[in-house]
């Protein structure tokens, strides 16, 4: 296996932490739980921030930012969000350090206690509700569609990179509105937004449906989310969007005063998307090679590689691979030149493709003679020597291509791994053995579900959104069902 | 004054806090020291993040990302950097809450208590440099040029918005180097870029220069600033540029291979500047009638008014500004049609006015007949009626009088408030009445700085580049100067 991964099928966990060490993506810090992203994995978020957060302002929404620090009988405030979030609050109870008179480095001064004790955000509704209350006084001042970027910490014990850490960084969108109908609709406008930069973005497909009571966020009335499917079989939340009803409002005390002067309380929503789905992109496209980047999200998109024997014919091939590089400049197609003489190419190939360059270049002195190039695609590994002329234009083509193409394979992935199964034996097996998203009727009831997970580790990952037009009975109960809902083992 | 802002002659501090809150750039939150950055204020600082991420990147920065929370152990590592930074340290101390037995919400729970205290990160020097050592074995590894945008925390007792926050964001670059050599020609040229930055973009006039050990950073072996004057006369640090040495590099054992094999200690850089800058901004340009934005940061430049009395003027006048309003886009500036019917255009100007926009362009029903319109600027409130023919051209070339008028302007101011002394009594007196920038001869002691500040508040803000070419006598020692250097009242 090149650079030494573990293959998928032998140790799918295994190959992810291993590639994503080794892509130079991210690492464990020696802080427990939290991540170092390094540069070329932060590179692949910025491109997701900068495609996101053009798709956020296009829709009327802003930027702000929040305090980091939530008091801790904010949290108290919407009974429902701290019974889910309690248990994993990082705690700042000090806010002044002191030598040690044992001359041990310093201790915590413990004359510096604060009143009352800080907790650092898991998500920011409270704080940001507490902040409503002054911005709003009547309709007039409605809706307001604010979104930060900000990092937030959840106490984890066990963490995986990007999947799972106790600092992670995502956007938290909050907006506050003047009727139920309304922020029903932000939060399907952003569900929507969620998906297609999911499916064309980052060439992911995904179902889009409703979270049951147990999987709902703390605090919301519904909970909207974009699942996908990974490689292994699990599937992964990628992003949701909660309706938060008057919850609230309610718990911030926030009214507004309608046209005909009436007290209402406002209606919200809150709706993110995290760096877990760095690990989503990993996890749907790559392979036993590396990393492979959809063309939309990848730092380079190109690289260009010279094979040559002696400083002329490195002359000579050099020039060519500037004057290619302008091209792709031309069209706004990002590439890099290694031109290093210390690698060999055989090494800068397994390197790119670790690295999951879409597309390779490689020119040599018999390409200059006949005006030809080599052309290799990271996603399907072919490799063929085309005629050098427009190149510019057929790699603009490819791009697209790859970009397409990444999307139906992992799109053909998922509907071999999707099936309907109608009693509790067959749905039993398939949890055994390879996973996959699982259709089936369930009887609505928190019961039938607990049962079901504790049995197979399956959870219903969504209620698809055309619900209730299908009904049928429960594969375990035999009760009445509303309709199919979605299963999965979930990350 | 308009929107009863103080005058900024009679309380300059009570003006700029107003005008922060009025222009709806930031407040405080519930939170002690937090701020919270509203939508208009964070859009100012997106564009000053954008434009230096930019200068960052074509000087070959990468971004990356490193945890929120440092071990408490970490801090002690280096010395002089403990010593700075453990009297305003946010501590976690446990990471769990539970349920209060006694119904009053929810109490840290005892059982989940760190075993080594985190420090929520008052700078990233100390986890930084933990993890270049694991990325550093030799030569060929370097430079490390790496930047972070995050968010801080620094325990501050008397806060105000912008200026001083016990949160504040900033981006904080940290980078690694062979020689001692590179690391100084890199801390030098970051410190030109935020030259460059804030005299280009944000048209504030700065003074380069180089911290006394008094005012330098904890664990630097010099601190490079560059230094602006408000227009109450007083100093403020826009940004610093720190030469490490090989500070770090020892605390943190991080040693590389030379190319001949021998081990060396890295040297290192670090710089940053901050949310802080927007206080900069404010107190630079802006007058009793509000924010003066330059335009090369305002996210609104050109904003657009219709004067009208009936429907049919309006939709005359309205298509008109649309039209008006394409022509704009095609030369990418920026602008907003404030078509609103319930608010008056008197009372649309003064908001505007508040909020800093460079143009203000208003049409009415004789405009239409003449081909005329009405063109304001807010830099110096001029109003003049011009022909609309080529509007965006006239309006673009404007955008850059206005920017270069700043600057100059405020160049302008500073020189007036810029004196040479000779005699520790002229020294007093200024310190006494207006403020400024005072450049004196200073005999190199800390004893005599200490002295100085003692007794009139003002402390020695940089000693020039140029420093050591012109000596002279101390002011107050009467020993030995190697030359001038300027001291101010600080921020």
């Amino acid at each position: 296996m090149s650079k030494g991964l573990p293959s998928r099928n032998n140790d799918f966990s295994g190959w992810y932490n291993e590639l994503v060490k080794k892509a130079d993506l991210a690492e464990n810090s020696s802080v427990r739980g939290c991540m170092v992203i390094k540069p070329y994995g932060f590179s692949i978020w910025e491109k997701m921030q900068s495609k996101l957060d053009s798709m956020f302002k296009e829709t009327g929404h802003q930027n702000a930012y929040f305090p980091l620090f939530i008091p801790k009988s904010y949290l108290s405030k919407e009974a429902d969000h701290v019974e889910g979030f309690a248990k994993e609050c990082a705690v700042v109870t000090h806010y002044r350090l002191k030598s040690d008179k044992e001359g041990n480095g310093v201790v915590v001064d413990p004359d510096a206690k604060l009143e009352e004790e800080l907790i650092v955000r898991p998500t920011s509704e409270t704080v940001i509700w507490n902040t409503y209350k002054n911005w709003i006084q009547s309709y007039r001042d409605l809706p307001i569609l604010v979104n930060q970027w900000a990092n937030v910490v959840r106490w984890e014990m066990r963490t995986r990179l990007f999947l799972r850490t106790s600092e992670f960084l995502w956007q938290e969108g909050h907006t506050a509105h003047e009727n139920r109908k309304e922020a029903e609709e932000e939060t399907l406008k952003i569900l929507n937004i969620y998906s297609e930069f999911l499916e064309k973005t980052m060439a992911i497909p995904v179902l889009k449906g409703i979270k049951t009571d147990n999987e709902k966020f703390a605090g919301a009335e519904e909970t909207y989310c974009v699942e996908a499917l990974m490689q292994d079989g699990k599937a992964l939340q990628a992003g949701t969007s909660h309706f938060l009803g008057q919850n609230f409002a309610k718990a911030f005390d926030v009214q507004y005063a309608t046209s005909d002067g009436k007290k209402e309380y406002v209606w919200g929503t809150s709706w993110g998307v995290s760096t877990r789905l760095v690990g989503a992109l990993i996890m749907t496209h790559s392979d036993d090679r590396g990393l492979v980047l959809p063309p939309n999200l990848a730092p380079i998109q190109v690289v260009l590689v010279p094979i040559f024997n002696s400083d002329e014919e490195f002359k000579v091939i050099s020039d060519k691979l500037n004057s290619i590089g302008e091209k792709l400049k031309s069209k706004n197609i990002s590439y890099k030149i290694d031109d290093r003489k210390n690698f060999k190419p055989g090494w800068k190939f397994s390197e790119y493709e670790l690295k999951g360059i879409p597309i390779r270049l490689a020119l040599g002195p018999k390409d200059i003679k006949n005006n030809s190039i080599e052309i290799a695609r990271r996603d399907t590994l072919n490799k063929e020597i085309i005629n050098e002329d427009g190149i510019e234009n057929k790699i603009e083509k490819l791009l697209s291509e790859i970009q397409e193409n990444l999307f139906i394979k992992a799109k053909i992935f998922r509907e071999n791994n999707s099936s309907e199964v109608d009693n509790y034996e067959d749905f039993k097996k398939i949890f055994k053995s390879n996973n996959g998203f699982v259709y089936a009727h369930w009887d609505g009831t928190r019961e039938t579900e607990n049962k079901i997970k504790k049995e197979t580790k399956a959870t219903i990952r969504c209620i698809p959104m055309d619900y209730g037009k299908n009904p049928g009975k429960c594969i375990v109960s035999g009760k009445k069902s509303n309709g199919l809902v979605v299963f999965g083992k979930a990350y």
